[in-house]
This record gives C-alpha cells, structure tokens and sequence, in this order.
C-alpha cells in the first residue's frame, strides 16, 4: 500500500458574504459529479482520525475515498490518513475556527487522482462553530466521545440538530465514567429526533460496521 | 450554606473593535478595584466545572469568589456552582464562541454582591476562539484532559500560547488511554515553556491543593 503526499493548502478566508447560497450550489455540483461529501465534526480529542482510520479501512475496494483535513497548524492528522494510501489534502484554516462552503471549495479543487466517490471533511475539532456553517456536503456527521459527558446535547444544541448522524465514541472506557448512553440518547433526541446514533469504539473497531454500512448506504443513494 | 440564585444575563455582542484596548482598560480597573479575574478555558467535556467547583472548595474563606459561566444555551453549570454559596452569573453567549472583553465587562458589572478577591471566568468549551480574545483576565488557565491526547497543544497551538497555568485533568483514567504525561509536558514547553503545569483529578480531589495555591498566590499579588 502506497503512502500518499500530503499536500497543503492554505486556506483563504472566503469572499462570499451569502454562505448559504455557496453551500447550496456545492452541493449540488458535487451530485451532479457523484461525489458524495461527509462533513465530520466535534471537539478536540473525541476521536475524529481513529475512526476515520477505521471507516476507511471498512469501505476500502468498494468506494474510492479522499480525505479533507482541516487543521489550525499541524500536519499529524493528515500523515495518518495519508499512510492509509488515500489521497489526503491538508486545508490550512490559519487560526480559522470552521470551514465554510467557500473553503470547502478549494479543498475539493485539491482533490486530482482521479474520480471519487466519497469526500470526507474533517473539520476542525470544535463543538461551536463549525455548526453555524453549511459546508456544502450531503450529510452532516458528529462524533462525541464518552468522556466528554452525556450532557453535551443540552450544551451545544446546534452541532446535535444539524447532525444527520451522531458517533458515541471511545465505548471501552464507559465503565470508568458517569456516562449513561440511554440519557444521551434521550438528550441528543430533545435536540433532533432524526439523528442516527452510533456507539462505536475507534479504537477496537466495535460498532465500526453498523456505521460504515450506514454511510455506504447514504453515499450509494443522495 | 445558602443556594445562590443564578441571574442569566443575555450578553451582547461587543461594540467595540479594538478588544485588546478594551481588555488592557478592563485589566487595569480591576486591578485598581482588588479584584483578580481568572479566565477559565477548555475543550467541551475536559472538567471544567468540577474542577472550578474543586477550586472554589479549597479558597473558600480565604478569598471572595464570584464565578461567570458563559454557556451558549444551558444554565446547568451555573446550577451547580450557585449550589456552593457562590455569587454565580451566568451569561448567555447567544450562539456566539468565545468571550471579549466587552462581554466580560457587562459580567463583572452584574456581580453585586460586595466586594471581590478573585472573579472566574468559565469561558465557552473550545479550544479556537477563546484562546484569540483577550477578556481582560489578569491570567488565563486552562485544562487539558487527559482522554483528549497528550498532542493537543501540537494542533491547538494559540491556546496554548496564552495560557499562564495548564491543568491536566481526568488522571484517574490515565491507564486506560495513550497518554503520557512527560510527551505531553513537552508539547506544552515547545509552545509555551513558561506555562504551569498540574496534573489533577478533579473527580477525587487530587492535585487541587498545588494548582489552589499557585492560585492563591497569583491572586495575592497580581
């Protein structure tokens, strides 16, 4: 398995004032190209690159899969994804807090080997911002983390409603925490009945497959 | 102990576009009124409020303490902190990421009852934001837990770089996750080697007594 380059981009502030309009019309190029795009997002440290490690590693041979990393500085994240053999470009947000349609944009731009069938954003890791922009992808994705706390719905309800799909991670280490799954399932439905909820452990693998196979799902029919 | 009642003040956004006079002014005022503002930051999840709530039980009858909780949404920390007796405001964010100093002022302006040795500020759970406002604080601290990864001050650099004082919480777990304290250490001095580090446990207690001393004496001579 080939390593991939990461390349880097640096990321320039979006000039459009009507991000919901760029986000709309991204969408819709990128379904008229077949490329199904993933926004993941959620706080630092929840998670986010094991388990795309994982997801990549489940849907590899049936999707051909290129990876956004967005990073205030460091490169670590996309070094990992880019050891997987999957065409990763680093988005360079200079401090920025989110990602908007706009630049979103200039990553899919980046992306040259070739068709693809699924784009994964990886946004920057924050609970707060990153809800209040429309990326332009198909569907919206979370991952919170055991041990952040099963009362972070309540805290940042807008990352919980625009969320098609929300990851309860890092499963292994529920016995060591006040975390009580059946309350957060209660608390992330207060905020959007609709949202999907995966308990999954990135680290093993658990619950890894129920997830995958719901994203493969989505990217086969958007 | 008497249950403080928790006043929610809706904080506007700032008028001001120069945050950093606005901060040195506030800075100053507070200084000349005794009074010691600690900003509080951190990642959603990392312990904060146990942590403060921990804080506030080792300085109680030694200083005066008022606390602000900015929460987006919630009044659940403020709920908490109000049970220990402490004037407890807590300031509704509206949406928005971070504190400036404009919005710390119309915080303190609402603390009413008497005199003031040390003023916390909770700020919102993010890692991005906060870490480029300055709200005026006479020092800023934050917390790290360890569930998060010993690499965050690699990805979160400017956090890292303002803070005063690094609390490294959820110890308890540490067997059970890929941290290591000195890696960690290390990551902090590359980005700022002046910081203070406490390893803590706020759930049992442990190293509380270290980091509310250190916070004593800032306090006492600031």
């Amino acid at each position: 398995m080939e390593e991939k380059r990461v390349r880097v981009i640096e990321i320039k502030k979006s000039v459009f004032e009507n991000n919901d309009r760029q986000a709309d019309q991204l969408r819709q190029e990128l379904r008229e190209k077949g490329i199904f795009l993933l926004n993941l997002m959620s706080s630092p440290g929840s998670g986010k690159t094991t388990t795309l490690t994982r997801t990549i590693e489940a849907l590899r041979g049936r999707f051909r899969i290129a990876v956004m990393e967005a990073d205030i500085d460091s490169d670590i994240d996309a070094r990992k994804i880019a050891a997987l053999g999957v065409e990763t470009v680093q988005l360079h947000t200079g401090g920025m807090c989110h990602l908007d349609a706009g630049m979103t944009r200039q990553g899919i731009e980046e992306l040259t080997s070739g068709h693809i069938d699924i784009a994964i954003l990886e946004n920057v890791g924050n609970l707060v911002c990153p809800a209040e922009f429309d990326t332009g992808a198909a569907r919206n994705a979370m991952i919170l983390s055991v041990p952040e706390g099963d009362d972070k719905p309540l805290k940042y309800p807008l990352m919980f409603q625009v969320c098609d799909v929300v990851l309860i991670n890092k499963m292994d280490v529920l016995p060591y925490f006040d975390f009580d799954l059946e309350r957060c399932r209660e608390n992330i439905a207060k905020r959007n009945p609709k949202a999907k909820v995966f308990p999954i452990c990135a680290k093993t693998g658990e619950g890894i497959e129920a997830w995958a196979e719901w994203l493969a799902q989505q990217a086969g029919s958007f």
